[in-house]
């Protein structure tokens, strides 16, 4: 596989070889509008069955026409008048008799229907007599990027920034435009290029020293579909502004956001809005003038209103100077601490932005308790795309099955999260795990967290399976053994990597700052607010009624369901409770001996997964192989100072030694 | 108490005040030579007693003078004919009815001499008919700056560097004439101005880029007696020479030292010679090529030869990308095993500088085993005055009694450490403590381990009660009351802080990198060979026969000593020997409560010491009276997190409560 920039690109020119018939149909088209808006949908399709089996697609009249293009309006009559009609943004899909006809909501509805047609071809998966209509779950399919004006990029780990260098722009205009296809051809509608913590030259993003670069960026994505939300500083007034205060209930600051914003606007009409990281770690907020988090977003909603901006307010706020031995304060309760009194007082245009667990995307963490808690706000669900504690992109991690336990996670207020898409949530947000890397991602099969990322954010229904399935046939091609074995490979990798690093819920473990590589201790005594507690009996954290209360966070019944040891699911067991190494689990064994099972099996479960690999070697571009094959020698010794070091760390504690006799170093 | 740049003058304004007829004698004074080489001597002398008490000295007819000064040559009839006489750079002091004579052996004798009468005169102790006749017990009496060209100081905590900024030299004459006037008053005749890890910029420091400026400071320090010697990087040959080797018995690499040394010696005549950190933490060194440290030492003394320039060789050289696992491997043998078979092939002027201890500057280790095993190389002792792991000038620690212990040490090789000053051990290197900071120091306090090394490294035999006394008359006067309490503090100050931080020999319980504040297994599983392997049961590594065998490194007499847990000197006990935390001290307690006592002392001790300062308020300049408050304060928060963080860690470990109840955070 070329590891090209281009990656929808290779996505369509895999292996699936069309019949030639089908090759006909799509070859001659026809667009079933004259507005000029339309026209670049027609122009995709065009380059897209190029790259496919590089026919030239000729532009015929409707009744000559294999292929329809339109949106509603126009092209109703091309399909069944069964009332199916796609949503905002979506497409319908409809082939009947060797016509095909896509039919999109809106533009970009018909965009995506262009794209999703073309992927399933790709994938030999377009059915006869097919008829797909969706819509997206959620109205917001952010991507935010953590990247700063230095060039480098907050955890990431595919290379420096493809938007900025040297505290400035640094852009090649084709690679943000191939950046924008593949993004949209997933279904990403929002972008944020700079990260949310807004440093000193970032602020100015939103100031004429930037504004033309920022614009000009926005008219490359455009096209595209693609929206951008700028990261903002919420001390701005002060830091650009030049004025006293930045206090969200000051008139100078209300009025100077305003004119800001116009100003903003002006350059970008079609922004967003803002994305905000408000008295977060440290970064300024309205806390620091004795406001609440919905006296900052609405000051901000108000400006945006006029031009139907929103505001992304995030929730990561909690006690990040916390004094380890006050075991009263438990960081997990903080986004709900915050922010769930507060329901009901954000204005219409603000989304409060959720991530996936109460702590700071862990391995395993329950789902927030804020889903289904805040019936009169907008929420978004914000996960990591980046692998900041899941393999730092050397480990392969695929996180669909982490993110499927949060969407199917049943919240009982009521419905499972996923339910909640499109009503309660109304918006979901992943930090971007792409950069320089030629093939986006340094890792090259972390391509699958991205693609996921987008079709969940598209429909939180879909499962990992049919995403890998979608995945390996895209990057992969069409031969059973190599997609079947990069399936399998790509199933095993979160299970592996949890065992290996983070057992029964157990958060933390990591090395500081860096968060790659086992520290058992590594947080233990900081300010953070992460703590294990281990001794030489016990280990975990109740967060019970009867401890810190976290659970009393949820619904009764997951209350109940997560405060009873016999309940709580076990990967769960240790983040939820304080217990004895010598409980007991479900089958039997204890749980110091289930942490040394799984170190062990993950360790094994590594060493598979590269021989796996291994077996693949003459099927696959060397310079692919190669490059995965790396990853898994870093991969294999990360899985190994995890298991051993953990287990060392418990065997030390106890002295109680593996019951199958396997090597724990003393 | 003006917290002057120039210490020295403030040394000698300090409170004792002379008498009239004493004065009447200081303001008359001849020079016994007309050696221009000497008047520098006299200039001093009367820029010294300007200081002390206002007057101007009249240089008089040998007969009037009330202060005699010369060196050996001239001056000898003004001393009995007893025999004693000076050896190089050292001095004699004579007074006989109300006459002076200060003679030194050498002019840099003659400087010491004159230095010492004033501060002598100024701490009121000079008695009558003194006759003080003293050699510096060391050739090499060296401070190492780890000044970095970027201006900042690696382990640094006094400010940036006063010779650098910004990759290139930057410094005001005046403050680097006082800091030369200050170091010569205690006695330090070497200097290195550049750090050991030798960077990109530093590297060229030996060549015509930065040599002008170099020699710029040598003509500075030059009339203190002071000399340089610059730290050279072993690579040199291929940074900046454009070889593509630097392997030392390559004959080019040869060539080029030479021809390097030639250019060096024309900018710096008298240079005293290289300092290097080779095959040390990455340092480039001969290990790569093949050779031994004698071919590299060997290969630099030789291109030195000549203009009589030596090579100080750092000993510390151990394996910094252990493997934890690795449990064969032990840090401390490192140096030993390094060295000592070479002994003998090291050329004359060669001297290996070791480290006080085997490991890196420990509130606690043993002294290393070199002293005495290498009776056929010259060795260098190096202590750390900077306060790397031993409270980083923010917490106050008199490092007098841990050079105390050093020098003490009877090493059965035979004699102590201070008996072969002078013989096996022909240098003394210290670590410089200070930057731009106002007093010198960052801890005002701090500044009496820069005047304790210097007057050590003259004189070893000198007790830290002697040293302290000395230094808190210079620097506090004499109101009694001011100068006890102070005596007092530093005196307690080194054993509250082992006592927080470092019970029994067990080291490295530091915050990786930082070094300051706790974290018991912040080096645990880490690549530097730094681990306590606590368990549930036991602690301490076993360094004896039976263990590593580190112990068989001493003079078996010491290695019996060690060996024996009732012999080994308890406060070193874990660093020997790994222990239940029931083992029975001699005093009955065990070893879990003595951890727990002694991390309670230490914090009480921190507060006793802030306490006795504050009963000073009124009796110190406020902005000294401050300063030190200040740092006190800082000091007491992390005494508390070092006796609260080990206790918890051991209580965790053990489940074994404080036997007098105290408050252990679980």
């Amino acid at each position: 596989m070329k590891q090209s920039y281009a990656l929808y690109d290779t996505w369509l020119q895999r292996g699936y070889t069309l019949s030639e018939s089908m090759k006909t149909v799509l070859s001659q088209a026809v667009l079933l509008s004259e507005d000029q808006q339309l026209e670049f949908c027609m122009k995709e399709y065009i380059r897209g069955v190029r790259r496919m089996f590089g026919a030239e697609v000729q532009q015929v009249p409707k009744e000559q026409a294999g292929v329809l293009l339109g949106t509603l309006e126009q092209a109703a009559k091309c399909l069944p008048q069964d009332g199916k009609t796609p949503g905002a943004e979506g497409f319908r899909i409809y082939e009947n008799g060797g016509h095909i006809a896509v039919v999109g909501a809106d533009r970009s509805g018909l965009l995506y229907g262009i794209y999703r047609l073309l992927m399933l071809l790709a994938q030999g998966k377009l059915p006869e007599n097919a008829d797909i209509c969706e819509t997206p779950a959620v109205q917001v399919r952010a991507l935010n990027h953590w990247d700063n004006m230095s060039g480098q990029i907050e955890r990431g780990y595919a290379g420096e920034s493809i938007f900025f260098k040297d505290e400035d722009f640094c852009f090649e205009e084709q690679r943000v435009v191939d950046y924008a296809r593949m993004l949209a051809s997933v279904g990403i509608n929002t972008l944020t290029i700079n990260n949310v913590n807004v440093h000193q030259t970032e602020t100015f993003l939103i100031s004429e020293r930037f504004l033309p670069k920022l614009a000009r960026i926005a008219d490359l994505f455009r096209p595209f579909g693609i929206r951008l939300l700028v990261s903002i500083n919420f001390a701005s007034p002060m830091r650009i502004g030049g004025l006293a205060t930045s206090d969200p209930l000051d008139e100078g600051v209300q009025h100077w956001w305003e004119r800001q914003t116009e100003l903003i606007y002006r350059w970008i009409p079609d922004l967003c809005g803002f994305l905000v990281k408000a008295d977060s770690e440290h970064e300024p907020g309205p806390y620091q003038y004795g406001r609440n988090h919905a006296d900052g977003a609405n000051m901000l909603a108000r400006a945006l209103k006029p031009y139907g901006g929103i505001v992304m307010w995030r929730c990561f706020v909690y006690d990040c100077a916390q004094d380890w031995r006050n075991q009263k304060i438990d960081r997990p309760r903080a986004a709900y601490d915050n922010f769930v009194p507060l329901d009901g007082q954000f204005a219409d245009n603000v989304i409060l932005q959720v991530k996936n667990g109460p702590y700071d995307f862990q391995v395993r963490e329950p789902v927030t308790p804020l889903f289904g808690a805040m019936k009169q706000t907008h929420l978004a669900l914000e996960v990591q795309v980046t692998q900041e504690y899941t393999g730092q992109q050397r480990d392969l991690c695929s996180l669909l099955p982490l993110w499927q336990d949060v969407l199917q996670f049943d919240t009982k207020r009521p419905g499972t999260v996923a339910d909640m898409f499109g009503s309660q949530i109304t918006a979901m947000a992943g930090v971007a795990n792409i950069g320089k890397s030629e093939c986006w991602t340094g890792h090259p099969l972390a391509q699958v967290n991205l693609y996921g990322f987008g079709r969940l954010s598209w429909n939180p229904a879909l499962t990992p399976e049919e995403i890998t399935d979608e995945y390996v046939k895209l990057a992969f091609g069409s031969d059973p053994e190599v997609t079947g074995k990069i399936a399998d490979i790509l199933q095993r990798s979160y299970p592996a990597y949890e065992d290996y690093t983070s057992p029964l819920g157990l958060c933390w473990m990591v090395n500081p700052g860096y968060h790659y590589g086992p520290n058992v201790e590594g947080y233990e005594y900081t300010r953070w607010g992460t703590y294990l507690r281990a001794t030489c009996r016990e280990v975990g954290i109740d967060r019970t009624a009867a401890g810190t209360g976290y659970t009393t966070q949820y619904a009764p019944e997951n209350d109940t369901l997560f405060s009873n040891t016999d309940t709580c699911p076990e990967k769960l067991l240790l983040f939820f409770h304080r217990l004895p190494y010598s409980y007991k689990l479900h089958d039997g064994r204890t749980i110091l001996q289930y942490i040394y099972d799984t170190r062990f099996h993950g360790e094994e479960e590594a060493e598979a997964m590269a021989a796996e690999w291994d077996t693949l070697k003459d099927k696959i571009a060397p310079s692919l192989y190669e490059a995965v094959a790396e990853r898994f020698g870093m991969q294999l010794e990360n899985a190994r100072e995890w298991r051993d070091v953990v287990n060392t760390y418990f065997y030390r504690h106890t002295g109680i030694a593996d019951e199958k006799g396997r090597k724990i170093y003393k």
